[in-house]
């Protein structure tokens, strides 16, 4: 671990309160079974740093202090005052996300709709012509948005990689296939609101199917 | 802005408490996700004001205060110690459907069961002989209901128009194909009322067709 | 009204008291929609008086008081003290079935499963070899359960005998068609539990068929 | 029933309290309806004590008191200053899986998803290259999992006994067809987390199959 100096506690510590709060948010709504899913915000853009929900913990059940400081690969940062928690492994896969759009929140979570859609169109999930893809930033007519999909695995240097030759800018969220969604927004309400709206539409494009 | 002195603030303000706690229980039930859907109440007749809920804000987490008053056309106006917030574009048809249906709620949400009936059916969703439908005020035996649909706009006035066609005293909702329900009653709980049991008789309709 | 000196007022507004929490229940599981649906308590057996759920009110905001008191016709009968507020129609049902069947509880909710159960299996819905049948009072091996399906009616007389031709003692449930589901137990929390077992019965029993 | 020296009373309520919290809020998520399902923990390993919850009460609204304590077989135990509530018969299953697996907490819940999945797959659900696999316990790559599936019956003996044949180390729960599911772990969380991932698991094989 490299120490940094330049980052307060009390600033790690409010995003920790946030990340927590949203965490439980997402648990009640099933997207979070288990320990699954982690959250993060950029703490600082230089260099990268990123709160990370710990892992292996409740995620209807942390607290504030429940994080762990990543720098731009995923590794651990100590942070003067705060008992440094295992981060998850998936943390290098959003700080790469985060590196990558400008994004200053990335979600990922298991929402069964996200999987099931992937299991459907592994080439990507096509949508247009959705007044909600408003909630993503997109236009509700004319305006063909394909979510990639992008395989599975555990190493997150691979999944990084996977994730960057599939991203086209301009839109937030990529889907793990057999896994889960990854969304991101300017902050973490915003990223919470296209997790919610990329969930819907996801859901309806599987109910409508055939 | 036109100034309007003829409302009371502590009125403008009683329906923005409302609306608030209305759209956080529809938030709740998954029909507002991110900042979509609308909720407004009629405030004034003569000349036509409605209190609606503001754009861009996260439904589940409205203030009382998070309104904008609009005119029949869904145009803001100031109201003396309000400070205003920016309508939802939508608050036109609003506007148009209290103007056109004598209604002093109007709900507009993404429930997923109205945007997939839409789907099935875009000449419009039937429902006859179903009990359910004496909470939207028809009658539960020999009694066509026809739930229009119409094509989804970004131009409110083009929506009006599609809307006052479509429209049939009686049935006090409307579905915008690709986008959502529009629905209206009395009052907030009445349009919560309609609203609730169209949802239930749309998602019956979906899950026994075939 | 006939007056009714043998009912404390105190009973009454207890059985209120619980009929109004389960209706709270009840709303939140999606089953009382609108102002559908309604709960009774038995509250004297001679003659038979029910404390029945008022019309017309959303069910998840009842009071106490929100209640009518019927005989064993569905008519409203005064008791001193309580300002009698209008019984559904419904409340007829209810005391026929807690007349036909000595159950002290009344639960019918528009529990979308058994409406689509009833459309599906319109000659009653079969159930066997499931351990949830213990949840009605079943046994979970070689019994085989016939939940009656009835026609819907306006008409509590018509819908009485239709109920009490299809009533088979043992079987603490029918499904009135394209309506709803009215369900029964020795008091209101057995009541609750012979719903939610049915409820879960019929949603496998959908989900299940072909 | 014999009595038990050893146990602390503070200690089986202790336990008391965490298994009636959590199964307030498994029948939140409908895993417990009616009365159905029931949990334990070990308190004690030799000789083999369990708390278990009570039989008949409703799972929403369990006290810490609201338990018996159960030796290996599911027969009830006396404890000092516990007044003995009646065991659930399938506290024997209960002990029988903390016996061979080693499992200090048990699940046993009415999830619809894993009475459907045995429905569809009597001979054991398969699941494979998922990455919630992680949360049971195994591996989300090139490792296959098979969630055994046992007929039902109400002799304890019997059903321990098609655990036990079925039981493979390294898959922490069993499908009783028709009937629920068990699942286990470390400690009451543990066995909540597996719980929910095999739910979310089951409902997605349910849902892309075909």
């Amino acid at each position: 671990m490299t120490s940094t100096e330049t980052l307060a506690l009390k600033d790690v510590l409010a995003a920790g309160d946030r990340l927590a709060a949203e965490s439980a948010r997402f648990a009640g709504l099933g997207w979070m079974r288990g320990t699954s899913g982690n959250l993060s915000e950029v703490v600082s853009r230089d260099p990268l740093r990123l709160a990370v929900t710990a892992s292996g913990l409740d995620k209807g059940e942390l607290r504030a202090s429940d994080i762990a400081v990543v720098d731009g690969a995923g590794a651990a940062v100590a942070v003067d005052g705060l008992t440094s928690l295992r981060p998850s492994a998936e943390a290098g896969l959003h700080a790469r996300v985060a590196a990558v759009t400008g994004a200053d929140a990335v979600v990922h979570v298991h929402s069964l709709n996200a999987v099931v859609a992937g299991h459907h169109w592994p080439e990507g999930v096509r949508l247009r012509d959705l007044e909600m893809l408003k909630g993503i930033g997109r236009r509700a007519h004319d305006d063909e948005v394909v979510v990639p999909v992008i395989p599975n695995s555990q190493d997150m240097a691979e999944l990084g990689d996977r994730f960057e030759d599939a991203y086209e800018q301009g839109t937030p969220a990529v889907i793990v296939a057999s896994h889960g969604l990854y969304a991101w927004g300017s902050d973490l309400t915003h990223a919470r609101h296209v997790t919610e709206c990329l969930d819907w539409l996801l859901g309806y494009t599987v109910a409508t199917a055939r």
